[in-house]
């Protein structure tokens, strides 16, 4: 992928920065940081590439000092040697994430086509979903080939004919799961994305589409909860236990967390406290010192299974719902018989592609990402910490995403 | 309770039957059967008794044939002997049925207190709940002592000032759980019974409150099933289970039954079909033969709990529904974490006693009493067969309800 080459631009979409010189002499000296704008299209017979990395070679210095047989017209953007890519990670079969993702460089056709949208994919995250997806045990499977990646955000840089709802530098989600995001840059129907709001940092942008709503949508749409009511959870230190537990500080629920009993489980404490949490217990505390203490959670939220929604069932008051949105133990859930009877609790799931995916939700959604941002912004809801990567490091980053729970992995497109 | 006694009435509620004389003779030709009617209400100083049993002595030959020194005023009723009642089984702790019920002769007040009406309760079954609430494991206890039976319909032999909604001669059942039915007799608000069709044989208006409405509206409140839809129940044999059979047959629903394998299945696989079954399978053949080919149940129904759910969970489609009303194996249900997440499927418990307790069902309950009584008096609904008892076979009666689930226990009052 390195090719000598002549005015390196560096841009990061339609903001481009560059080196340029209008004269020979001193490389320190005459060399001057210039910030253009681009046209949103490139001319015809042109592609838009996004310069990531170059070198600085003595040809270089020897072209600025003017001593170099290659002489651009000044003035001129130095540099002669680098690289920039449009790419994407695909995979051919499923199988173990970290082997069948391949980094494939692709070109796209000047122009999207008409209603669609040019997308300058800007960074996603790495889910238990795309593993899934990846090893084939995910309910979306997209025809493969496929693009891997169902979360992340991106800049549309280019509108093709007959796009109404989204312009030129807006920020996007794909609109549902499946679209496949793990690439720089592609053209999608405008309905296949879905704006928010530009302001918001590059983590949070990245990851507003799966957790905060799982975790907004489960404590909004099963049980009408008040302030002062208590929500129970297990996996509470996952990435969406800790949107809850932000979330029910915010909205004054009283949140019960519990977590596995570890190492380091002050520090764990100390930091579920930080976002909000009213308890932090173990499994083990709940079934012993808090046995039939808590008896009147309005929501119980499950991502464990097996014998935690045991625990955790007994925990609810009268018509109290426990929602299901993972199944890490992948134990079966184990439910008492008597508290459906009697305290006619009942038990859901959810899954937030399938929300996206019904139409009658759009306005709903807007409004969502619009509460969520404002927490954001407000610097009430804290995105969760990543681990970085480029799509060059895919192997490293599906790898450690499969076994390093409390980090995420982000890759930086 | 045996005491010698003049002029024995053997009374049917209302219509009385007795054996009278008007001449002395042969006693195998004087005595004629005749049928009177008893007014509503005893005089004052009168109390209104039931007689049972009498037997025929020596004296009450003599006294026909005129050679007793007892002659009553011609005609009369024949009869020196015999015993009579208003009883009810009562218990003061709770414990093994069989044991903390005692029979309680009782007298009551010539009229019932205003809004109040005299039920002569007729007959009551022994259900599982029945047994629990003696136990003390049922989540209904009413103040102790208290009379016992949840289930059973009477006829209104009086009715206190006031009382405005049902009248002498109506049949009624209690309008809610724990009212205590195991009497002859009892005098209640007219709020605590609830009147249903009195042309009903004594069977099925024994049992219209607890086991054909809980299949009625499991059938009917959860999922809005059409003609053909699959529904797929466990414990199939059981009395609920084979409402649930005839209701599906009669409004069109496919239904799939799962019964434990036994030595006798030909007979039961039979004797369900014989109801409407359209499918009667072991819970070993769900697993085995039959797996992966039932997958578009709309709504499984579940008293058994354990492994059952399981399996019974894999069968629901999208969306599909599990209502729990029982746990025979009390072992908690197991449900897979993968259909609730991503079909949608949805758990709840129902439980006939707490819907009786809204008081915004009472119309809907006519309506379901009266579609259930036009489907039994057509024939088209059987009622379970039963063992009758009196209440003073009450300890023989509990025991056998405890163990034998084929034939349920009838008290005849």
């Amino acid at each position: 992928m390195l090719a000598p080459r002549f005015g390196l631009l560096s841009i990061r979409c339609l903001s481009a920065r560059q080196l340029v010189y209008s004269e020979y002499g001193d490389p320190a000296k005459v060399v001057k940081l210039q910030t253009i704008e681009l046209p949103d299209n490139p001319p015809p017979g042109h592609v838009h590439v996004r310069w990531l990395a170059a070198p600085i070679n003595p040809a270089d210095l020897n072209t600025l000092q003017g001593v170099y047989p290659i002489k651009p017209p000044l003035p001129a953007v130095a540099g002669n040697e680098g690289y920039g890519r449009i790419v994407k990670l695909v995979y051919s079969e499923y199988g173990d994430p970290a082997k069948v993702v391949k980094l494939q460089t692709i070109e796209l056709p000047d122009n999207p086509p008409p209603g669609h949208v040019h997308v300058r994919w800007l960074a996603a995250p790495i889910n238990p979903a795309d593993l899934n997806t990846l090893q084939g045990v995910y309910p979306i499977k997209p025809p493969l080939p496929a693009v891997a990646g169902n979360e992340g955000y991106g800049r549309i840089v280019k509108v093709g004919n007959g796009v109404k709802n989204v312009r030129v530098g807006d920020h996007v989600l794909p609109a549902k799961a499946g679209l496949g995001i793990w690439r720089t840059d592609g053209h999608h129907k405008e309905a296949d994305v879905f704006p928010i709001d530009n302001t918001l940092p590059l983590e949070a942008s990245a990851t507003l589409q799966v957790n905060p709503p799982t975790a907004y949508r489960m404590l909004k749409d099963f049980v009408d909860l008040k302030p002062g009511d208590t929500v129970i959870q297990n996996g509470a230190n996952s990435a969406v236990g800790k949107a809850v537990i932000q979330i029910c500080r915010i909205r004054g629920y009283n949140s019960v967390n519990i977590v596995r009993k570890r190492d380091n489980l002050t520090e764990l404490v100390n930091e579920l406290k930080g976002l909000g949490a009213n308890e932090v217990i173990t499994d083990e505390q709940l079934v012993k010192e808090y046995r039939g203490k808590i008896k009147d959670a309005r929501l119980a939220l499950n991502c464990v299974g097996g014998k935690s929604t045991l625990m955790l069932a007994a925990t609810l008051g009268f018509r109290g719902c426990m929602v299901t949105y993972g199944g890490m133990s992948k134990m079966p859930l184990q439910i008492p018989t008597g508290p459906l009877i009697f305290k006619d609790i009942r038990l859901a799931g959810f899954w937030m592609s399938r929300w996206y995916e019904d139409a009658s939700h759009v306005e709903e959604r807007k409004k969502m990402y619009a509460e969520l941002g404002g927490w954001i912004k407000a610097g009430e809801f804290r995105s969760p910490s990543f681990e970085k990567r480029r799509l060059e490091d895919h192997s490293v980053a599906l790898e450690a995403a499969g076994v390093q729970f409390d980090k995420k992995q982000l890759f930086i497109l």
